[in-house]
């Protein structure tokens, strides 16, 4: 399976946090480094995600943007 | 200035493509691990981003999926 | 600090509906013109954000739509 | 027709520039606040878009952030 | 009333989930293929939908990615 | 692989346009519906893909909207 979606981050889920609809999932890139995704709560428990868990952090090109000082 | 959108990451521009209307920036976030954004052409101008920049790359929370193998 | 988003937009909180994991923030833009936004409960803690915030919102120029009659 | 997303803001469009697949679409919501959109090049032809046209910028809130200074 | 998003597809809501700020809203585009749409409760509501409304799904052409085996 | 957007559909690709940047991807999901992506023009490339192919779509269901008569 290949996805158009160019940025795949290999993460650790650090936390999840279940809301009726949406789950908070907190991964760590590096140490140090979080990165926080907004999932289904639906997603959460078809993937199977728990703390610890290897996964990718997955984001659209036009999804980022850039910042400077 | 504080922005409410969750994942800040610090980068350094690799490569930026300029099309008519929007540009690609590949940033890079860690030795080998690439990032990539899709901005307008009039951004990466106004701030102007070039090769070797120091900036941060932004994404909302919303934006983040997540895979599993 | 800049962004690559487009659009910064001067607005004051009206009324913030907050859930297990997102949060509802409504701002007034103009006289009688709202906007509303969806951003993570843990945002609206860090910004300290609460009914009367001076604020901006910020949307990336490809999240906008146009609509005709 | 009634749409979910929360955000219709009435505007005018200021100016269009055309690349192959995507157009940018500046326009003003308010004297001197513009809000920028990016859409298909087709769409632009398709609703008939020029400067000077009247139209709704439309918004998802979960597409809107928000900043403070 | 004419949108630049290129896809509007038919579909018919099946299953309405409730949280306190979002709503998922399961929907059916053809026997067997569903159609999953994370929206606020107020535009649910706003909208009057029910299980069995015939709607259509919107999505903007560049929150669509493409995936190959 | 395993991801949590929620929504994936069976389609082949009927047109590619090329830009600079970004590709236009008109793919057909049943008889006479398109859905259209904008993705990378890398992506295109390093996906193979052509007129004929046959692909998923991909949307997170944050991106996806609901629209009444």
């Amino acid at each position: 399976m290949k996805v158009s979606a160019r940025n795949l981050i290999p993460a650790t889920i650090k936390q999840i946090t279940q809301g009726a609809v949406n789950s908070e999932v907190v991964m760590e890139i590096a140490p140090g480094v979080e990165l926080v995704s907004i999932i289904t709560k639906h997603s959460v428990e078809n993937l199977g995600l728990k703390e610890g868990s290897k996964v990718k952090a997955m984001v659209k090109a036009s999804s980022v943007m850039v910042v400077t000082d």
